[in-house]
């Protein structure tokens, strides 16, 4: 819970007090390979912290996957789209690992932003952390070339590209592994 | 002012007290059609609020104007992709009509989430508001049908396709005007 606390304490100051509220607040939860956080088509009633682990989001076009990104260890796990609106949603959330997350529903979230004193305001800096970032994504997917997309991918997740298997990082950049291979050499030789 | 003040009141509740805190941060700025509340290349620096007109966002594309949003009466302005973040904007956002904002700035915006009772929650929600609406913004320019878009147009603007000049909402649209005349004609045959 230590690296759900410190992610807190970045944004708000907590009292030892409101660090046992807020830790009281989210439930641990386990996913394996393959098993998801949500699905599509249902509606988005929590949100996650990755304490370990790797998760993928995609969505399902003309009957294929598209990888649209990934969360790792000290990373907040949602789909807002369908979260704030209470949506069905268009994405799925899947683990890649084994992962540890630790969740917490809409209403707990709702008791963190009125009983931990600065809790609105932690609100308001983590939704709008993920506002910068999912409105860059998505211009990303729609807008920027593969190899855009790839060199992307290498700042945005420096450390995850052992991790993550080939398949999904092509999905992800948007071509076939075979393209991506081509990318990395030409990346590697300096092209 | 008194919209602006219900405005804020639709999300929180203000002492008479605050309501003339929250009027006091907001200063009152004329735009005739074709001034700019923001520029491509500038930092969007405050957040504005439609009090009578309208305002239309737009980016340049391989030399060419392509409008992504409307606002009007009641609503706020701001690109949010450069005012959160402090980078230059990607966007325009100019008048089409004569237009009164209330306008505020960054450092009183956090004035208000600080002296309001409630103003952190404000935050939160207006936010929140914004980033749903903006993630389907986002998508719609990129996947959606020409079509589509101007269902979409119609839906979302009820009141305003009288006020707009056809050329932006074909722009909006993604269309040349003549073809804009086309599918308005479809649509009104109810084909």
């Amino acid at each position: 819970m230590d690296s759900l606390i410190r992610t807190v304490r970045h944004f708000i100051r907590l009292s030892d007090e409101e660090e046992k509220v807020v830790a009281g607040l989210f439930t641990e939860v386990f996913l394996r390979p393959g098993e998801y956080f949500l699905e599509e088509g249902k509606i988005c009633r929590s949100v996650a912290f990755v304490e370990r682990g790797l998760v993928r989001y995609f969505m399902t076009q003309d009957g294929n996957e598209k990888t649209i990104y990934f969360s790792s260890e000290g990373e907040f796990v949602c789909n807002y789209s369908s979260y704030l609106p209470g949506k069905p949603s268009e994405v799925s959330i899947q683990a890649v690992e084994e992962t540890v997350l630790y969740v917490i529903s809409k209403d707990n979230l709702q008791r963190l932003y009125t009983d931990i004193s600065m809790g609105e305001r932690f609100g308001r800096l983590a939704i709008e952390q993920v506002f910068v970032s999912s409105i860059e994504q998505l211009r990303s997917l729609y807008t920027d070339t593969p190899t855009e997309r790839y060199q992307q991918f290498l700042e945005l997740y420096p450390g995850l590209v052992q991790r993550i298997p080939q398949y999904f990082i092509a999905s992800y950049v948007g071509i076939k592994p075979q393209s991506l291979s081509r990318i990395r050499k030409r990346i590697a030789g300096g092209g």
